[in-house]
């Protein structure tokens, strides 16, 4: 989830100034449409402690026309709040019709700390996100826009911010105990933001994680999301349901701090894939003895290499075990279903693969690029498919996601050396070429996906494919790691009842 | 929740037979309709055990045309479906669109069962059904029509059922043992399906609850239903969210069953009156000193009494402990707000009672009728009213909600007095004359009203209020003994925690 916002993206000075001048001009625009569309407007700022909620909030302030924007930051309730149900100080502080309200430690805060303090297990944590969920579709039924940004900083990250303000006797006020003690739970917290949220960017409000680290960029980053909302709902009339999509449109993406140059001698190749290929052989028998499913899904660009790869995972596999499912254009009996109807309907029975050549990830990609899917279509279809992998984790199928990354230059040489050689020419069209020229949206909607998708439940690994001995050993040997951890969990605790029969 | 589906409502042959020819086809000519817009339906079948929900299956396949209809009943999972996620053969059974899948024992089942053996707790069962509401919500977004019928029988009829079926050898195979044992916790059972009613009965996919008892009645309901549910559906194009609001049109509604007969002698009236309120007064103090909050809500016809009864209310109490809301249209503030926002300012402190003269159910009331609210946001309104009072009461607030019920000659007669008393004259308009001929439709919606927030945690009290003196009465005794229920109840857990200590 949060591996595309800790790629240290920094602005400089200079164009900090010149995006802050022109962003400032936009603000205060759409602050007056905002007022003449008689349209309510919350901004939930959100993140890891130490990461700037407070600068963002000021910078709203400042940046804007503050006559009407109210600002409340959520602390420990009043005596006052208190006395009433745990909303009703959310209720009050709501922006009327016409103008801006902007929270901070809002009603994600509680269920955080109390999870990540371990006060409440799992389901209680699921149970009060779920409350979360309905109280902000109301409010978004209601007419709200309701934009929620979520500022993030690594581990690494925190601790430089709190050093740094401790030094300085004007700001070590801001680091209290419980932000140290806070900072040791750092993996918890992570886990449960994940998980968080996961489970509350619905189609109607989603999250939009912002890399925090740098105070330029993610003050820019924040003031241009701000914008973009807003503009987005008042071009579209009151509408359905649901805010507009978020976008991204930073060229700078978590696939580009891949290192594409990583490659494998022939040699090395052969001995590593073979050992790799016998492990899965002995790995799915034991899989298959465990009654271990196992859900393997690629995606990549044309020509990234995932047929090769599938090859290799179901070469040492017993035929009658798996299913390669290639998924094409949709049939008719498809098209006539919900679009997760066709996976669903290929899970493998309990003990084999389903080895899915392109997946349900279709929506978000190739249908949000080609507009096959309108955008309230594409925002819903994070969730629901957070949802669908959730249930498979939950029923014990080991689900592993491969993106098969590859350079533009790369891809070229696939398609002329597939011209070249008669028996691969079937496999490149026109088609083909005409992607490339959209390859940057292809690249921006991947990168998107793999932050919105890639949950605690069901990470995606991202395999540098340009040298494709590389890539395949990457994914025989991660999926052999994958599918091992749970294969021996069943074992260990099928032997545990064993013992106590 | 279902106080208003247990009035006995029976059809004579004659008139079966007649709707029974109209509807069969109306039936048909829907289901082409239902084809040539491609369409795809989905009619969950649910309710009590013996209500009839294998009738109405066998119904929609003889009254229908059966070549694109699917119907299944889910029973336990065979051993196929074991292997995959729970979810997985639902999503198998799914209809095409253009086609109409007849679901019973479907994804309700399950948790249903669970909650009613004890095997799993309140917040487990919340947490199915929110998943519940989620895969429905992704099933409407995705186009398909839900149409949910709940079939109800009270713990009578249910034992008058199965003592009929077991008595003839070629029914007896239809009560199980599990059904006996099952009839014995029929309360917990209906505590239960009332939650879970209240829980899933969402705007996108609302329960209609059909009174089940007479197979006539019952039959010629559930086909009523269906057709004009998909009747709606085709006439709204490809919607904003969600199915269409479904429309009860029966002219006996629960509102009929009252004695408006009941009334109280002037002397019985007086000591009657002064008693509860000497035990209101002393409650009140009680409920101060424990903390408890109250709100009382008033909704019936003009003129019904609402005033009356909570002057009779506020009498006994401390000035300084109350507030009387008068709900009338709303502010300009208020109208740049959520609608719900205006109730949640006026919430009490805790051991303070705010006592709503007309409330929150005017969204489903007054802006129903007259069209003020969209069909849309009042039938979501329901669902946000319930989880609204379901906040209030977790956090142990009192909340008595009164309807007051008079006949029309009565209200007519009371209107007249009005005009003639200088110091009335105020209180009657146009408006109200004008209001009375949409008597019908106000009668309709409250009784709807009624039915779908009726729950087990805040149950309305129907008041006989044709007499004044006798809604007085039973007004004040009913609120002492409500009040003192929770006082008790927090004084008891009070003196435990003092002797503990």
């Amino acid at each position: 989830m949060f591996e595309t916002v800790e790629l240290g993206r920094k602005l400089p000075k200079e164009t900090y100034r010149e995006e802050q001048e022109r962003l400032r001009a936009e603000l205060l625009k759409i602050q007056r449409r905002v007022e003449d569309d008689n349209l309510a407007v919350v901004v939930l700022v959100g993140g890891v402690d130490g990461a700037g909620r407070g600068d963002v909030v000021n910078l709203v302030n400042e940046w804007m026309d503050t006559r009407n924007i109210s600002t409340v930051a959520f602390d420990q309730p009043t005596e006052e709040e208190c006395q009433r149900p745990p909303a009703w100080r959310y209720w009050m502080a709501m922006p009327p019709r016409g103008s801006i309200g902007v929270f901070t430690g809002a009603w994600y805060t509680d269920p955080i700390l109390r999870r990540a303090h371990g006060e409440i297990d799992d389901a209680d944590l699921d149970t009060a996100l779920h409350r979360v969920t309905a109280f902000e579709r109301m409010l978004v039924d209601g007419g709200v826009l309701l934009i929620k940004l979520w500022l993030h900083i690594s581990k690494k990250q925190q601790k430089k911010r709190f050093k740094k303000l401790r030094k300085r006797k004007e700001t070590a006020w801001q680091v209290s105990e419980q932000d140290l003690k806070n900072h040791e739970r750092y993996d918890e917290f992570r886990w449960v933001m994940s998980r968080t949220i996961r489970l509350t960017s619905t189609g109607e409000a989603p999250w939009v994680v912002i890399e925090a680290a740098d105070r330029r960029y993610r003050r820019i980053e924040a003031a241009k999301q701000i914008v973009r909302s807003i503009e987005r709902r008042l071009a579209r009339p009151p509408l359905p349901s649901g805010s507009p999509a978020p976008e991204i449109d930073d060229p700078h993406t978590i696939l580009d701090t891949l290192d594409l140059s990583q490659s494998l001698a022939r040699e090395d190749y052969s001995t590593r894939l073979e050992k790799a290929q016998a492990r899965l052989a002995e790995l799915s028998r034991r899989a298959s003895a465990a009654k271990v499913s196992t859900i393997v899904v690629f995606e990549g660009a044309d020509a990234a290499g995932k047929g090769g790869a599938i090859r290799r995972i179901i070469a040492p596999l017993d035929a009658r075990h798996y299913r390669v499912i290639r998924i094409a254009a949709p049939t008719d009996e498809e098209k006539a279903h919900h679009y997760l109807w066709r996976f669903w309907r290929h899970l493998p029975r309990l003990g084999r693969f389903t080895i899915y050549d392109r997946s349900w990830y279709g929506r978000v990609l190739v249908e949000r690029v080609e507009g096959f899917a309108h955008p309230n279509e594409w925002m819903r279809a994070y969730k629901e498919i957070n949802d669908f992998e959730g249930q498979l984790v939950n029923f014990g199928i080991v689900l592993a996601k491969y993106w098969l990354q590859i350079s533009s230059e790369e891809q070229l040489r696939r398609f002329q050396e597939r011209e070249k050689t008669p028996w691969k020419q079937y496999k490149i069209t026109d088609e083909d070429y005409r992607n490339r020229e959209k390859a940057n949206a292809y690249e921006a909607a991947a990168s998107e996906m793999i932050g919105r998708t890639s949950t605690e439940l069901a990470p995606w690994t991202l395999v540098e494919a340009e040298d494709k001995r590389f890539a395949r050993v990457k994914v025989v040997e991660t999926l052999c790691d994958q599918l091992e951890a749970r294969v021996v969990e069943v074992e260990k605790r099928r032997g545990d009842g064993a013992k106590k029969k």
